[in-house]
């Protein structure tokens, strides 16, 4: 794997399992949001800043897919990626595993560049640039800065 | 049991269980939540109409007693009584049960009233009115499971 | 609308916001689990009743389009509709919305069909046939919003 | 403060807020779950074992005081500490602050010690050694182990 990845570990709790002890369908999509949260966190560009800055990332598709169960104390790995980077939206692959090479969940979340009123805004330059160097595929030419 | 208790019905689901089978211990205080905004909706005092008049009531404390384990698929009976009714304070209290007479969770939320930016507020008077009918009596005790 | 179709009504609570005063887009799955839960039931095969008969129905792949915020206190709707009906498999689609014809938020699950042990496992013939009116059909697909 | 408290970090995100920008008020419980979790670890104690041996800590009371909003992106601390060692039973008193000197919620949850099929059991005397040193009075003298 290149160096495009942000990595971030999750420790399953209780109140994250359901009846047959796995992880329920809808809570990986808040670990995503954590992981998320920690990935621009640690490209300088927490959501706390940028929602000060009137630029928010609203959710506008989700993708998942489940391969395997967490099980309650398991410790899993979420791998971030930019999937795309367009001149008003963002959408982000994620991989979520116990052990390497064993993925459990795959995921997509697509998301639009707004302001806190909900008009569609253009990713700011910087924050294009922080995301630029965690985009997975060769495609950069797709990208409109 | 005499004519000041609010009922609320609750179907539980997946989502609400853990490892186990049983409702996740927080989750009785989402279900608390529903079935006080259907008492206040019932008693003609929406939470949503009480916001727009700058009226809100943050809980303040909460106690639950957790005495038998709801499953999945029970439909859970949610009483509601008015526990204390002060001028700036409100509190109910809860009894959850699958059958009559076996109560499963006991509880208590304590709520402040106050305006949107956190002052404390007197309760209005037609809020007191209508909560009045429900305040518990050490008869009713007897009388409930 | 055609006969094909089961509605949920949901009544959306505090739990389910999150800053901004929308439902928290990992909330809609629990709705969904819950809708499809009451859809089961309606058609005389509850999930507790094939779980007794080694039935389960994982979730194998989620898919949401958000297209606009559901507020607290909306009653949403929840339509269901049988996507895919397959040997081992069968996938639900989902169209929430608050008032006819201005759906916030489209969904699709896809689930195995597997013993509790968690082989795949053909759906019995009654619960195919129990589904099958509710397959939507292009016709149906041009008729709703 | 003494050596006797375990100290736990949490990360708000936007799946625990709710409307007006603060932790709903039955998140705080999932919260306490993980900082439990990490002590139960931290002490060489951790739940997944204790359930291998037969020994299950269900929660039969919880009592929260919210004395402040907890918002997105603080960062909390979670002390715990032993408030009860008895024989068959345990509690634990909670402090969660955003800065020290300022406690934003306090907690107690009492636990019972059972097997898995539900019936009270002793305490396990290592569990009850590694629990003794964070006993937060000094009435040692009521602890049974």
């Amino acid at each position: 794997m290149g160096p495009n990845v942000f990595r971030h570990l999750h420790r399953v709790t209780y109140a994250e399992c359901t009846v047959g002890n796995h992880i329920y369908y809808s809570r990986y999509l808040d670990i995503l949001e954590a992981a998320r949260g920690e990935f621009f966190r640690q490209i300088g560009q927490p959501f706390a800043r940028l929602q000060q800055e009137d630029i928010i990332l609203p959710v506008t598709e989700v993708r998942l897919r489940y391969k395997g169960a967490a099980r309650y104390d398991d410790v899993l790995t979420v791998e971030v990626r930019v999937a795309e980077l367009a001149r008003v939206r963002v959408a982000f692959s994620y991989a979520i595993f116990r052990e390497p090479g064993s993925v459990l969940v795959e995921a997509v979340t697509v998301h639009a560049c707004a302001s806190t009123d909900d008009k569609l805004k253009r990713l700011p330059a910087d924050l294009c640039a922080a995301l630029r160097r965690f985009v997975e595929t060769p495609a950069d030419e797709r990208v409109t800065g």
